[in-house]
């Protein structure tokens, strides 16, 4: 089979320490299926400055960063959106004719689920991680107004007591005798093929006592956690809304186009296995 | 059709400021061909230097660089080929794990021209042309060992005398009253679609008296002096040849692998016209 490429075929890449494949197939995927003339590919990169240098000066229109690029990025950018400013973390780069725009779509599909779910900001919350995600989180729940909550760094509870400082929130080991209305996971507790996929990331009098769950892991979307969650009626936010949100947003960022939740899920489903997808159609 | 691109695909690039689709197809055919994990993509650059930068730190392979960026970009490169550094002139970077190294594939092809078709370096020339060509031409020439001949460059006699006084050989503006064994095209005359498509680039008695005549013009490839030159049964070189074989060499060495002529008439057929050439399967 021949790339078909031409002159103007927008150029989209991804920037990770070890590039992947899923955006590669997810992107050229949806550019196909929306007939649009673009092309993704992953890189790597041994020199974050000239690697924004050729991407402004080749008009490649958008790059997603992963490590250990996120933060590094940021001196050669010419401006941070407030997404990417508010917690210092690059995810997806913009270049429009030559200005390159910064911003962080993690943040903004966690700030848009708080909305879309109508979680009151008067709601206590919990959040369990002190990583780049729950930064991300953090951020969020702080534009969106909530402001009486924890943050839970049972491994680290210095990196913890910084990030709760950053936002004016307690930090702690445990939650202890706490009952928030929200509980947040946003570390890899309960995510497949790791040491605890079957650990629950609170515990069960913890969820009974909240009314929103909400986790990050997306592989699965059905986490211990969630799965208890939702045994007990409560609200629930997983990790694979968050995923395929912040991949819809990239997508529109870098297209002017939004694809549908349909055309996503076959998406997903090609990335997974495009053998299998193709061999189904 | 999704472009199908992963992680480990090979990117080459050509940079020029009006990038084309010629180089996309051909070398995305061949990679299709020879089931190279390869893919070709044209650009422009607003920057040549950081572009450079770019090439070397996402590790871009390869780049064929054209106009204006054959002399502009050699202060970025780690290093000149002799076939570069001849002739001040890149049209090809080769990306070794982050050292670049500028070659000319254009005199790479017609030097190893001269030496199939065994023209022997005693024989006395005439170079019509004083441009880019021509200097890479004159400087395969006097690699080769010739040493007896005139530039010709009528509309720019100065230019001629320039190239002319750097490798030791005679300019004029007019061939006169000279017979040389070996007669060669590097001007656009006999081009199609040119002011000139139907002019002798030489006159009829010139190409009479000599034994070796050479076009560098390709489209068409037989121009009205290559027709004269069979007619008259000289030996005769044509610019399709100096082009196959510059894509051959610049293929080779992005990839490592040398196609068949057979496979670079067919990757020439898809270019001319995808379409066609498919529906022609």
């Amino acid at each position: 089979m021949v790339n078909m490429v031409d002159r103007d075929t927008v150029m989209c890449i991804s920037l990770a320490a070890r590039p992947g494949n899923h955006g590669n197939r997810f992107h050229n995927f949806l550019y196909a299926e929306l007939r649009l003339n673009y092309l993704y590919k992953s890189f790597s990169s041994s020199d974050i400055g000239a690697t924004i240098g050729g991407i402004r000066s080749l008009g490649i229109r958008g790059a997603s960063v992963s490590m250990p690029y996120k933060e590094s990025c940021i001196p050669f950018l010419d401006a941070l959106e407030d997404s990417a400013r508010a917690i210092d973390s690059v995810n997806t780069i913009v270049n429009d004719g030559g200005r390159l725009t910064g911003l962080n779509t993690d943040f903004i599909a966690v700030r848009t689920l708080l909305d879309d779910y109508a979680v009151p900001p008067t709601t206590t919350f919990a959040l369990f991680g002190a990583g780049g995600m729950a930064k991300a989180v953090l951020a969020a729940l702080t534009d969106a107004g909530f402001r009486d909550g924890v943050v839970l760094a049972p491994t680290d509870l210095e990196r913890g007591r910084l990030l709760a400082a950053r936002y004016g929130v307690e930090a702690d080991s445990e939650l202890g005798g706490r009952r928030p209305g929200l509980l947040i996971n946003a570390t890899p507790v309960g995510m497949a093929g790791g040491p605890e996929a079957d650990a629950l990331s609170f515990d069960a009098d913890a969820v009974r006592a909240a009314d929103y769950v909400f986790d990050v892991v997306y592989l699965p979307a059905d986490t211990p956690l969630v799965k208890l969650a939702r045994s007990e009626g409560k609200t629930v936010i997983t990790g694979d809304q968050v995923m395929v949100r912040q991949a819809k947003e990239q997508f529109a960022l870098y297209t002017g186009v939004t694809p549908t939740d349909e055309q996503i899920d076959r998406a997903e489903l090609f990335s997974a296995d495009p053998d299998a997808y193709l061999a189904s159609l």
